[in-house]
């Protein structure tokens, strides 16, 4: 039997929010990630062949399949809807982590599948195609995962524009802390916990520090992006929701982090660090504040800032 | 006679908000500004011997008066209460304008102040003394005036910590058109036009373009600086309080403007430019629209933004 061309690509794990930017900033990790695998089928139509990694509880019908709706979504983009895929998809991230896992999946699929068919598609039209597959489990247009996934680096997205995502500097060294406690939280449940209103006063002492984390990472300020590296807005609703979260901020900054927090809607946390060395620290202190919390089970990562965002891993076509 | 020592500060005209950042961006210009002179006197106690070009609307009394309030938080600061002083002021910015008149005033005094007693205070703390000042007719502490009429430039500042500006990058050339229709808005009146909230999705939408707009300077992008000049927060509140608002931005635009709106908290409006030549063209087409709109009566000023901020202009001592 001859083996159908493929692609694969890798699409990393990503922090939304980045604390002080809720639904703004977002950044990648080099690992972990996801794979998404496509190949061609005689028949029009994506289908999803086999998820591993997901023990069973991610949706297969490709209607629900953020994977293969992101994948349809090149097709439709590049007019090519009468061609046939088969997805097949390695989860290396969490579900419900707040890691960006539905955006790392959805950006593998749309690389790899823009790969495949040979669509050429620019980076935009690829992050409004892996839009529309992480649209799927939120119900609402989320780019601060997808953006970071597909760009790499610390990234920024405009509500009203959101599939421009703008680079941002990246301050040389800066390396993540991230632990994930074994606790789902349903990132739609997450989006409930927030006031659908915000004080004005309250407001401007965020943009305040959404601009002035952007002077920070521009001027490679560590004092000011540790004061920038502050959320008024999401993270006092949320943070009820996660055992601990008081101390594992406290403790991840005590062991050298400029700043701590959710990752995206949690539970991960985790820490800005200015290298790689004090990042090891910090998840170690992090680890421990989770455990202390009676979060006994929490996985650790630590990883430099990924520059390159998603890319093809495998090409056999 | 022998005239006694003497030191006069001149501070310029400011734009709070800059449109996007509501109580967090500021700008200086170049012209006009106000000037503020201050003399040792015998008695101890700080006293406003002359105020020209107000029409004498400005109060005297000195705990009544930015200047005399700034210069007697500069004396406090270097502990010097005992030290006399005359103060006499020159407006060259109108009231209630604005176009952050009482911070000139507080700003030039607090350095003229400086400069005579010998204080040598750094800038956030003459940063400081000149906040005192500017609190008096608003109530409340906005260093979005005070502190791009001190650093000159574009800055900002965080409401955490007002006393701290965050100098910005200025792109070569910019300038500045700013039209003064004769009518006054107190800046009390129009902060309580403000709702004390804002929908998340708003604000949300308002942190991404402040940190866009940080983006745009430090890259000279035109077109990102020109897609964040929006507020969705404070001028949809503000505007109807001034005929033809919109009409006097898309003016400012079409000839020109990278974006318009209102200067502070109004009725001043002012256009972002990329040049002094733009800025001249952009200042007649918001005359013509102020006029169509029957505001007939308006001054009109073009200028860099000014690099350097206030300034000492005569020194006796």
């Amino acid at each position: 039997m001859i083996e159908r061309p493929s692609v694969r690509a890798f699409a990393p794990a990503t922090v939304g929010n980045v604390i002080c930017g809720f639904d703004v900033f977002g950044l990648a990790l080099e690992a972990p990630g996801d794979e998404v695998e496509v190949r061609h089928r005689a028949e029009p139509g994506v289908v999803i062949i086999a998820i591993h990694g997901d023990g069973g509880r991610i949706p297969t019908e490709s209607d629900r399949n953020v994977a293969s709706v992101a994948a349809r979504a090149v097709l439709v983009e590049c007019e090519k809807q009468d061609v046939g895929l088969e997805v097949e998809i390695w989860k290396g991230l969490p579900l419900a982590g707040g890691m960006g896992g539905s955006a790392a999946s959805s950006v593998a699929a749309a690389l790899a599948t823009d790969k495949l068919v040979g669509a050429g598609l620019s980076k935009e039209a690829l992050l409004r195609c892996a839009l529309k597959g992480e649209q799927k489990p939120t119900g609402s247009i989320h780019p601060d995962n997808v953006a970071p996934a597909l760009h790499g680096g610390i990234v920024m997205v405009r509500p009203d524009a959101p599939s421009v995502a703008i680079d941002l500097p990246v301050p040389e060294g800066v390396a993540i802390a991230l632990v994930h406690p074994h606790l789902e939280l349903e990132t739609k449940a997450m989006r409930e916990a927030l006031a659908p209103d915000v004080p004005l006063t309250r407001a401007v002492a965020q943009w305040a520090d959404c601009a002035a984390l952007v002077v920070g990472l521009y001027e490679e300020d560590w004092d000011l992006i540790s004061r920038a590296l502050v959320d008024r807005i999401a993270q006092p609703a949320r943070s009820p929701f996660i055992p601990g979260f008081a101390d594992v901020c406290s403790a991840a900054v005590e062991a050298g982090a400029v700043g701590a927090g959710l990752s995206g809607s949690g539970p991960s946390m985790f820490g800005f660090c200015k290298n790689i060395g004090t990042a090891e620290v910090v998840a170690d202190a992090m680890m421990r504040a989770f455990g202390s919390g009676g979060l006994e089970a929490v996985d650790r990562y630590v990883s430099l800032v990924d520059p390159g965002g998603a890319r093809i891993v495998k090409d056999t076509t």
